[in-house]
């Protein structure tokens, strides 16, 4: 490509290395930037240097934030006797995006996974149990994804947890709502069979 | 959103504004520059800035360029009878990946599009007639989409060459390699059987 301007190779580079984005797509993102205003541009680049300058990871709960300890945190009107165990700050988002669990938070810092030497020592554990004995804690939400590894942590988390004198839960696995039996997959619909519920 | 971090939500929103990026491409992506180490991060963002600062039109065929004229019109060892006539810069850079073109190329800007108030004076359609004055030109290859306003365009601008002594060529249509008759839609398969060669 070196008939094209250096810094519009840079930069299809730079976007291809994005997760998702190949060169075509990063090709033509760097066509529609350079057709924006200045004052666009600048703000996208800019809005990139500052979530390095200003982010760091709260002490408490190990999400991104730009305060320590984080809003979430800091938040009186949330409840402090409940802890929701999550594998990433993605995952956090997601789920405060459906404002359906008003407790604090855990990272993780992602799964346990013997294969990629991912144990519990890589992992927050022990920063969660030191939790347990810092705050008043009467239930911890384990919600770690549906793959082999989310499942196999939140075992693991539950035995750990076994005898601390807490209730531990996991997020609901069945269905996923709008699906029909006939497209869910085989394991998906022998665990909605096997956690049924009274109507 | 409002309890994430500023920097964070600032920088998903300026994300989503490229396109073909949603609100949850855009988390996934500044979730992935978060972790990305200092010096990657400032390449991106530094790139990003270069591309406004760096790049300008080429007075000549109106392809982006950093020096003007650009590095391929000025190639002494690229054919200079002969002058592409494409979109865009991104429909250049397709083409010129190939490399199966080795004459000049014309950038018209869009195409011609009545119903968005695109008439031949939005486009490069009077410094392309210009270039036939000053340049030696024996050919003109209308290398526009074949959409039906890429099509309008090759029309119209084939008909406002037709008498300046040069050959007006189009680039071919018909089956694109590798697929089966049974999949192709119904005007590119008239286009074939009517576009047929010589075996």
């Amino acid at each position: 490509m070196g008939y094209h301007p250096p810094s519009l190779v840079s930069l299809i580079e730079n976007l291809s290395r994005l997760p998702g984005i190949g060169r075509k797509t990063a090709a033509r993102l760097a066509l529609f930037i350079m057709r924006q205003p200045e004052d666009k541009v600048q703000a996208l680049a800019r809005s990139i240097l500052d979530i390095k300058e200003k982010i760091q990871l709260c002490s408490r709960c190990h999400n991104f934030t730009e305060q320590d300890p984080c809003p979430l945190c800091r938040n009186q009107e949330r409840a402090t006797g409940v802890i929701c165990v999550v594998e990433s700050p993605g995952d956090l988002m997601a789920l405060e995006a459906t404002g359906v669990f008003r407790g604090r938070y855990h990272v993780l810092g992602g799964v346990l996974s013997p294969l990629n030497g991912i144990g519990p020592d890589n992992l927050n554990v022990k920063e969660l149990l030191a939790r347990l004995e810092s705050e008043e804690v009467r239930e911890v939400l384990l919600a770690t994804g549906s793959s082999v590894e989310g499942e196999a942590t939140a075992n693991y988390l539950a035995d750990l947890l076994r005898d601390k004198g807490v209730r531990i839960t996991r997020i609901a696995q069945g269905m996923p709502l709008g699906s029909d039996l006939e497209y869910v997959d085989e394991a998906t619909l022998k665990k909605a069979v096997n956690n049924r519920q009274e109507a």
